[in-house]
């Protein structure tokens, strides 16, 4: 019996989320029935981060227990063949028989889309939540900032969370010009694209999504950047902004700190 | 009666192209529908250029003559709630009555992506081409070069054209990296992102992909950069490389070379 660790990339647009849905397909549930078939045993893989329905992975993390005899590092190129066109397994190796990506110290990077048009951009419109507001951009770094840390986010977690605490830490904050913007004023952007990027040890459920709502609220004008310590602080969801629509949402990466396998590699 | 024309932005990956085809759906039959049912009338849009099965558009341009007492720039925000979200018009304004964008002089620009990686991405599987060679982008620069100016470009044309010449003006070319690459030499890229972007006052049936196909070729090492120069001076299809499969490409831009709106605005 072995451990391997897939990284996942997928679409989320058609799925019910990562994990397994009664009403509705998952990623995970498809990753189980097609691991299952080609290895021929009952496979149940365990997630590293449980993606809303419709947010999109370019690298989630999960592991599962076989007995196969694919070298770890080939499985990829196998399951593949079978995946559906929207799921891609990226990379595949063996790990220690007790890893587990979830319990493990990391760094999650998700990425937001935002697209400031008139209309949606057809080719974006499954990767980017489409706001016709001009936005203030330095409003919106500035409200960001405070952000960083270690803070209690319980305003920005939904309800039905079933986290032990909502204290996390943040990393890093950046919102990026991705599209150069078209026409508007020094403050205010009125066509382009916004990448919200935040990097983070860990996240509360609909966070990223609650706090990108939020920011979009500071950057209509709705209000002022010195607002969102004062949501950060009061530690109630009803202060915060809209839960952000989730296709606009990408968990880009989770690395893991210090994995078992590079200690052996430099020891 | 008043001619309009529309910008028209579309996805089209469940499309058998622009144009009407009897054994699929087209972005024209689609425009030419809801148009027709929000106006009242039987309205049968002009295009100006007719995008494969597949082939993305960010800007097309069509028109069409209609009786509607509808102002012209406000016709975009009404068929775009009946339009399907993978079809979206960008803009609409009234013309000349004698106007048709295909017969007027333009710059258009197409790009193509491409992908260099072991897997496709599922985030932009419908709109990159993956491959999985590394790719030496400095020779695809180099034979791309040749390209730029006035020629007879025989050799990029699929069979079944109804272009009286095939002669054809480009007026630039670029290999962008898109996506900074990952690992590789000096010399080859392994993983990240290409964009081919072409400019020119006219291409022929398929040119840009067998362009992009014999690009390819040069960048994979199959054939030097030398040699796109002696397929482009062959006149000969055969000489060239495959068709680049289709959902690579994507009509970015057709700017309208001084339209007679805008001379009327400085006059």
């Amino acid at each position: 019996m072995k451990r391997i660790m897939l990284t996942v990339a997928y679409d989320g647009t058609d799925y019910h989320g990562w994990q397994w849905q009664p009403n509705g397909c998952s990623i995970e549930e498809v990753l189980n029935r097609e691991l299952s078939r080609l290895l021929k045993e009952d496979v149940r893989v365990k997630g590293c981060s449980r993606t809303d329905a419709g947010v999109h992975a370019a690298g989630n993390l999960c592991v599962f227990d076989s007995e196969t005899r694919i070298p770890a590092e080939k499985l990829c190129y196998a399951i593949n063949q079978s995946l559906p066109e929207d799921i891609v397994v990226q990379e595949s190796r063996e790990v220690p028989a007790d890893f587990h990506p979830r319990k493990w110290d990391s760094v999650k990077t998700y990425e937001y889309q935002i697209d400031v048009n008139r209309f949606p951009d057809p080719l974006r419109r499954r990767y980017a939540y489409t706001t016709y507001y001009p936005l203030n951009v330095e409003a919106m770094r500035e409200a960001a900032c405070c952000l960083v840390g270690e803070h209690d986010f319980a305003s920005f977690c939904s309800a039905g969370s079933s986290a032990e605490t909502t204290v996390r830490t943040v990393l890093s904050v950046e919102i990026l010009q991705t599209l150069p913007p078209v026409g508007g004023d020094e403050k205010h952007m009125t066509a382009g694209s916004l990448t919200f990027r935040i990097r983070g040890t860990g996240f509360l459920y609909n966070m990223v999504r609650i706090i990108t709502g939020t920011l979009l609220e500071v950057g209509r004008g709705f209000r002022t950047p010195q607002e969102m310590r004062q949501v950060l602080e009061a530690c109630d969801r009803r202060k915060a902004g809209q839960t952000a629509p989730p296709q606009g949402l990408c968990l880009r990466e989770i690395r893991l700190i210090n994995p078992p396998w590079e200690r052996l590699q430099t020891e």
